[in-house]
């Protein structure tokens, strides 16, 4: 038998999903040291880890694994994150507020209140040009909509270039050409040291007044004094945030008060556990069969 | 030569654009009583119909062509519309406006003001049921986008059952079943007599309560006071109105102030002359060859 413990809020909800799959082998204990197999919250079973003392898979509902590929926590064991569940959501997000700001949705209620008939032109996503800063799972998604919204697509990724759906690649030193005339910059980057602060004052200095940043990926990746500048001189349209360097975003903070600053508190995408039951099934499977598993995190990549 | 003439208040960007083109055979006159093909707004070639002596062809700029279909109104022309073109900027505006509500865009711009970091669940459009009263070549648009957010797409239409991306067409005397729980009822019906007041009170009592109505088609659709009623008791989450019985919206009319009723007054779909001059030049080449022309308007049925 295959011990296997769960460590998050929605641990009923996933009992439940995990039981009616009826997989061969699976046994549930409630004792974190007996569990081989681990799915959880990445913070909660960080905590664990010291007591976890027949781990050899862990399983994550996020695609944030930030807790456990800190260099300080142990690695002896298999750490497979959600990838491939939150595509969708993201992009659901990423479009809903690129059509708020083209449909001038905003601008069309304050004309409603006013009860002025006010018909200036909305803008259109076709035919505008979108930069994915990352193109994992969740960037090549939210390119797949682009595409279906007939936008022009560049990826920025470190090396890969797996989207079929990017229409343009950019690396290392090409940072400002890429963005260079972009209507969206859409960070969907994880927190690596490599991310830290790469939205920065000449990044979006090489982006077009007109540019709206969205952040999705983490909040390290902004250099948020430099983002708060440029929205206050007019250098950009706007910004809609997800993710914070510090999460929630402190009282005080300017990023309350900036003008077309738009905050969603970390809400772009929910685990929901039947997503993740489906993708930890199809692990299991792989894992009883002794084949690698699907998204294993590169402890030293940190994604 | 073939005369034409345009009757459009971008009539300068459109004959550079048509004379870009380079027409073969194609004469531009400014003299209405010698043209043969007339390209411009059913408005303006309504007014100018008892000056057009030689004319055989009428492309418009629009989909809706109702001053031309007026039974009091000559009818010894072909008349076509642009169709297959606002597709995609109905589908954006739908799709931006879905989204707005799934994601709780205003709820968090609350959140925001109030300086509080509250994290409220959005809501997902995949696996939700759209109902499309209508399927032309906008509905079919928007069903492909809403196939795209992996949503369930019913099909209300006279009889047709064109639409690959629809998953279940209704017709006839279905309508109330039809409507049994939709999620998001949007309506892209042209103007009709068969189309009168079709959302009326017994349509809007068969959605549940948390479900959103969208019209972009033309505004004898609703039933204006029964809408309100509806929005008024709380048994419709929200009704997003880009067209009206009367344009512009009367002074005083309810719809101004009621609650959860967001207008955008006409806007949904804009005319680009670059995407009207493509169907213009496509369907020119038919009527040289003798050809049928596409999307040619039944005088009788009215679209």
């Amino acid at each position: 038998m295959l011990t296997f413990h769960i460590l998050s809020r929605d641990v009923d909800e996933y009992r439940q999903l995990i039981a009616a799959a009826q997989l061969p082998g699976l046994d549930f204990t409630s004792e974190p040291a007996h569990a081989e197999i681990v799915l959880g919250e990445p913070r909660l079973i960080r905590d664990a880890l010291p007591r976890l003392s027949a781990l050899k898979w862990v399983q994550t509902i996020s695609a944030g694994v930030e807790p456990l590929v800190d260099p300080a926590q142990r690695r002896d064991y298999v750490l497979t994150n959600a990838r491939g569940v939150f595509g969708e959501l993201m992009s659901e997000y990423v479009f809903g507020y690129l059509l708020f700001h083209e449909k001038k949705i905003l601008a069309r209620m304050r004309a409603q209140q006013s009860m002025q008939w006010q018909r200036p032109e909305s803008g259109v996503l076709r035919g505008k040009t979108i930069g994915l800063l990352g193109v994992g799972s969740i960037g090549a998604y939210v390119a797949g909509t682009a595409k279906h919204f007939r936008m022009t697509v560049r990826g920025f990724t470190r090396d890969s270039e797996a989207s079929p759906d990017v229409d343009q690649y950019f690396h290392g030193n090409d940072l400002l050409r890429f963005a260079e005339g972009l209507d969206y910059l859409v960070c969907v980057l994880p927190r690596t040291e490599d991310t830290n602060k790469i939205v920065d004052a000449r990044l979006l200095e090489a982006l077009p007044r007109h540019a709206v940043f969205v952040n999705v990926g983490r909040g390290n990746a902004v250099d948020e004094s430099a983002l708060v500048k440029a929205l206050n001189e007019g250098k950009l349209a706007a910004a809609i945030l997800d993710v914070f360097d510090q999460e929630p975003l402190p009282e005080g903070h300017p990023f309350w008060t900036t003008p077309n600053l738009y905050m969603t508190f970390h809400t772009s995408a929910i685990s929901y556990p039947t997503d993740i039951t489906r993708l930890f099934i199809e692990n299991y499977h792989l894992y009883l069969d002794h084949k690698p598993l699907k998204y294993v995190v590169d402890f030293e990549r940190g994604y």
